[in-house]
């Protein structure tokens, strides 16, 4: 009998893609640039979460924007309004950003030049949690709306965040959303990252999640 | 020079499930069954949807219940507290069904002795569109909190659906959403499904929304 030789594509592809993402944090650290990819639910709120804390942080740091969608420019259009430079990447269909989309978002921007650049994948909540972007920091959005146990149906995501930003707070009281069935859930996932509860729209927390970041940026980089 | 053979993955995977959904639409149509595929964000309201239309249909219509999720029983849990038959497909990290999972799922379920099953997808905007799963009806739901700006940024499943359902309308008020852009933005991409704006929450358009599916019964059967 010949030799069986078995070809497991997604495990290459995912060895190959983890190569790619260690080479992109070799370089983040030779810049001392920190990368943060942000990922949720479409709707959750990772471009209002940029937005809020470009407001914040965008004087004292230097700060470009990579955004991924499936299709479409608003997202980088509605960063480039509040005079911060952004990449679009278009990805055409696939599901979320592998390390080589984003080498290519990176070698638009001039990493020299900057402290810390957001990575807007594409809303889902599944596959982002699945590759190595090669980001720094992993933040995961939830937003009330989509409900408290999303940690119960979507638990790798929650298990390998750096930080749970939990948005839409201050919708609280109109959805049946059990704050502390949400942390129970979270917790038996993930002992260590922190978990914020904010407003986009109303601006609740968003001090504590940029004092957290600027932290990280003085360790990370 | 020798020949270059070239194994294009995705497209064989897609061929092979495609043969596959058709052969599932077949027995459906021998059984004279509906499958009604929902998809749609995490948090969109499926469960709640299928609830719904429980209470409404379960009198007049054999019906069942597949529920994909990454992990957990809780949705199947929910349908059988009705008193329908559920059957739960763990996919165990896979972001979507393929047919191959929906057979089993029928496996599971006495098709001559029902009129209808509905298959909630994995709670995904994006990978569930690219798949047929063998249903006749492919239904997507967007909630309002989400934003009217979800067909720019994931326009396949809107393109695709033979309906959309736009969930938690009785929080119009509250959030940023512009109806009419919605509709404009998805009747760009679709003419012909029809749009049902309800509430899980009050009940609004639940009436309009399982009328057009008893429609749908009798004319896909």
């Amino acid at each position: 009998m010949g030799a069986v030789k078995l070809i497991n594509i997604k495990e290459e592809i995912l060895a190959e893609n983890k190569e790619l993402a260690g080479e992109i944090r070799e370089s983040l650290a030779a810049a001392r640039v920190c990368l943060v990819n942000l990922m949720s639910s479409p709707g959750s709120g990772k471009t209002s979460l940029i937005l809020k804390s470009l407001e914040r942080l965008k004087d004292d740091h230097r700060i470009s924007v990579i955004e991924g969608d499936i299709d479409s420019m608003v997202d980088a259009e509605a960063v480039a309004a509040q005079g911060v430079e952004a990449v679009q990447i278009k990805t055409g269909g696939f599901c979320h950003l592998n390390a080589a989309m984003v080498e290519k978002g990176l070698s638009q921007v001039d990493l020299t030049n900057l402290d810390l650049v957001f990575l807007e994948n594409v809303g889902n909540l599944v596959c982002p949690a699945e590759c190595d972007t090669g980001a720094n920091l992993n933040v995961a959005i939830l937003s009330v709306p989509e409900g408290d146990d999303k940690p119960l149906k979507y638990p790798l995501i929650f298990r390998t965040c750096d930080a749970l930003v939990v948005n839409k707070v201050d919708c609280l009281d109109y959805f049946d959303f059990d704050r502390e069935a949400l942390v129970r859930r979270f917790r038996r996932l993930n002992e260590v990252a922190p978990l914020f509860e904010i407003s986009c729209k109303t601006g609740q927390g968003i001090e504590e999640w940029c004092d957290w970041l600027e932290n990280r940026l003085s360790v990370d980089r």
